[in-house]
């Protein structure tokens, strides 16, 4: 019962100074806990950034890492998205193998996905997509025949949900 | 000369392995280098993550990061995009508040910036916008007046342009 592994969303508050990334991603390591996706960027505020960070892990162990996290020096605000409603997004950048046989399946794909081809070169068509996981798994295993030469992956972000109630 | 500033997107294969984020963030914040932003997930395969890292920085600090990022153990790849042609993408979601008499002029903004409300809630709406950082910047900069709530932004991901010419 206490050791259920399930997927933690973590959004972390941080002061933009160096070492705070690396004394955060060490909690983790630290315990070889492997970290799913990650990205850090600054906030409306330059010296302000966020983190939002996916792992899986049992519970237990993940309250004892927020715990210390928490206590870190230049994190302002550890908010576990886990057991709320929230709304993530993912994007993918992938480069695909466009022979002139597959363009026109690909385009029916990256319609169909309501993606973008950003790039075409020679060979390739670069496709950006925006998702949850699931979504950007499904393109890249569709795509993945035609032959798939990169990926760049953002990792996951995501805000907590407001209420809906009250109007005006 | 030799102490050029300039900003650097350095784009890392590696192994998923829990520890591997933590050596290498390690070697920026060892140096007092600040992290601008970094995106890490799973690329096509599992087992390989892509970290894309933007840095600000001395050209000769960081061509010696590069040479101790290359000898690290489970980094497969280091790529470095400052001087050659890429593809760079960023992603947002702005939890702005929406007032009754700013909902207009903030869907105008959406519409001409090419973003999504993802999430309405009974006094904010949440954006997810795509583009480049000066993009996401200047649509946060524009919606700031009404009151932001929360942002949270991926950092940039990229991939290198492939060649244009030949075709077929």
């Amino acid at each position: 019962m206490a050791y259920k592994t399930e997927k933690h969303i973590l959004s972390l508050i941080v002061e933009n100074q160096p070492g705070v990334l690396s004394r955060i991603v060490g909690l983790f390591s630290g315990r070889g806990f492997n970290i799913e996706s990650l990205c850090v960027a600054e906030t409306a505020e330059a010296d302000i950034s966020r983190i939002t960070l996916v792992t899986l892990g049992d519970m237990d162990i993940i309250e004892q890492i927020k715990k210390q996290l928490n206590k870190l020096i230049n994190v302002i605000k550890v908010i576990d998205l886990t057991h709320r409603p929230f709304v993530a997004r993912d994007m993918a950048l992938i480069k695909v193998r466009a022979r002139p046989e597959n363009r026109a399946e690909i385009l029916r794909m990256v319609d169909i996905f309501r993606a973008r081809v950003v790039d075409v070169g020679a060979l390739f068509y670069t496709v950006e997509v925006i998702g949850d996981l699931e979504k950007i798994r499904s393109l890249i295993n569709l795509l993945t025949p035609m032959g798939i030469k990169e990926v760049a992956r953002t990792g996951t972000i995501a805000l907590p949900r407001e209420l809906k109630k009250r109007s005006k």
